[in-house]
């Protein structure tokens, strides 16, 4: 029984500084790094690799719309083309860093309106993989379990990574919950860890109508930016270690 | 005798579509690729870096100040940390499309005001080094011959390919003379190819006043935004090759 | 019987160059200027309110998405609060060189995608007219006829001109045939002059279908990024007022 | 003896927040709005002038680089003509918000390395103030006191308004001490008091090397972006008025 961790870390920009990286890396295993387009500037990418590297934390490439002040957090209608290099730019341009700092890009995960996008839209989920596939086969995808995304990866054959969400609640179709309804986010870290565990060892989580749904999942998310992160970070790793269930890099497993 | 023959390619963004790519290609040997700074976007840089391949052309980055409104002319005083983090951020971003076209890029060439700056300036030229340098010691720095950038360059092991210009006046101390002044630039192609076949026969140029200067050069800028772009380059290639010359990819000699 | 002419002007950034306006502006009577969103800055948007003064034609802002990348041609979704502050952020910026060159604005007409939403969502279309109307309700807003723009606008008490296309195809309901679509654009200038003739003479339009539909039309859009632009403006001009049609600033009669 | 008391605002963009408007705002008189080219955007412009209607806070553009990634604080060399136009151009933006808000902009304040070099470059200081003069004669211009952009701005007729900085070193010769040297910051609230009461009482501050200097000053900068800035701000503020001097609108009395 393994799990790997994963933040969205380097999202600052400039003087703007954003999220709790220091804090929360020593609990993940791997990080999403933006990229320059929706957040992040080289000498945050610069950092924030740098930190994951010093903690043995798998490094992530996190591409994003190209919408710096919308925070590539709302939908834009690109062509696939588009998607494909705005993709490959954006790796390219992180994996240097991790090059600079002796290791290799280990994935992939889409940002905010891209990677929710991509999840329903099987044409941009394909755009998105061949942008992925051009720089490197060996990459592993991180997809929204039960995704488009999980389709256009397995169909070009790359190596995917299941995404499950410990602190955000579930339709019973296995799709998240809107951020805009009531009880979307669940702020309760012990609570969280719970449905980690449960996500892990049996496969399902509760639904916010109750019922259980069947969610296998590779990697959980850990959310960065509420002000509960770094302890719901902290509280599920330690839960997940205290279940008996090996906290490791991706790339080890999947 | 072997000359190398440089062109800045893929500057159009977006909508906007400015040089001759298409028709330079066939003349050059390195085309120096715009990244998404000063210029260029992922569209861009992957039809160039095609072509260039396509053509035998070696592919090279051309890193410019984060400013698309002035195109990367106008000076930026930047940290030397910012200098060296925006170049390698630059690499990667093409160094992407290189890979996904099957190549690797060979050249590293400053675009605009930071070229001009650097061949002055040791401490900001030492930082774009170390951006180059930590992303490959293999990269060529292109740099203007007899420049900071070529000291930086060499101090840190890297290899030169020291740049003239066929097409450009030149100061008695070997520096161009201005583009505000008169006479700065040189439009009959015949003229600007007596001038590259000089340099590399006899490792000299006339200066705007009369004398002679001594300028060893291992590859030639060709411009790529005049109105005559296509013809001095044209020119330029077949004097070279009829007066016994070499041209070819400097990778293959610097 | 009386027409405006409009047409998309401004377009250019930094050292891209795009558009014909000094060769069009003589022809036109209404210019919509690009604002530094999905195109222009400021100094090209200086030269050009100043182009417009001196031929007497009346200056509009031309808002549009915060994509440069994308031409503002790429649908983006924006919260009505954004849009409003966006579009309101566009006619300010543009209404300083308009005082600065002894005129005022006259109207204001989105750009490209956000036109084109604007068409259908009613409620798009009424924050755009809440940006415009925070602005000054002297503004005329410059509407498809027919659209949920033309309703957005009227709701609001402002003026409205109701805009037609001479050169482009319509759909048996009155809608633009997609550019995507073969015979979508009329090339040839008599045939568009006769079209813009009629509209303003009958108030129909032939659809691509063959059948007349009734389209009232208050400006007629002459598009300035085509290689026979100058030619169609130059021609729809002439004939209209050959036929004793008014040209007239859309300002002066709606 | 009056004084004003000015603070830079509305710095934050899309996401990413910077500043304590809210908490500073019942304490100054005066706020300079960012106008989207190094900080703000649309919506955070929108609210910050709201804000600053509120509580019958005067209104001002604060103009600087576009360079939002240098957050403004980086030198860049542009031409006169870009300076004028980029000037007019945020000037215009922010006037539509404060239009919408039944307010008038009443002056303009250039921010940070745009400050810095014209209050000691002639030929940009007549650039800003001609960028500010075609927008409105009746603007106040926010200058270091005893620079170049004193002399600029009344050699165009237009009002001026000297600044001083209670929480900054002053150099023997009037300039401020650099950031980057030891006791360049004051941050102790109550000698920052007691500097700004002697400013406006007696006309002079005391330089870090002890000599007193005379400085006639008519608005006192009160720093948002630092840890203790609305102590700091609180403070000034009610020693001014305990010591008997009216602390108001720039425009009531420039």
């Amino acid at each position: 029984m393994r799990i790997d961790l994963n933040c969205d870390m380097g999202e600052s920009f400039g003087r703007y500084r954003v999220g709790a990286d220091e804090a929360l890396m020593p609990f993940i295993t791997s990080a999403n790094i933006a990229c320059g387009y929706h957040a992040g500037d080289p000498l945050v990418m610069d950092r924030t690799v740098r930190l994951a590297v010093e903690h043995g934390v798998g490094v992530g490439a996190h591409p994003g719309f190209p919408d710096l002040m919308g925070f590539g957090r709302r939908q834009m209608q690109l062509s696939p083309e588009e998607v494909e290099n705005y993709v490959l730019y954006q790796i390219g341009a992180l994996a240097a860093f991790a090059k600079a700092a002796g290791t290799e890009l280990a994935h992939v995960k889409p940002h905010g309106a891209l990677y929710n996008m991509a999840a329903k839209d099987a044409e941009l989920a394909r755009a998105i993989v061949r942008g992925i596939a051009r720089f490197s086969r060996e990459l592993i995808v991180v997809c929204l379990a039960g995704s488009a995304m999980v389709e256009a990866a397995k169909e070009a054959g790359l190596r995917v990574a299941r995404e499950g969400f410990a602190d955000r609640a579930y339709n019973p179709d296995g799709t998240l919950r809107s951020r805009r309804l009531p009880g979307a986010l669940i702020e309760d870290p012990q609570v969280a860890a719970e449905r980690a565990i449960r996500m892990v060892r049996e496969g399902v989580v509760v639904a916010h109508t109750g019922e259980e749904i069947p969610l296998r999942v590779d990697t959980i998310c850990v959310h960065g930016d509420t002000p509960t992160a770094v302890e719901i970070a902290k509280t599920i790793r330690r839960e997940l270690e205290a279940a008996g269930i090996e906290v490791a890099p991706m790339a080890r497993f999947v």
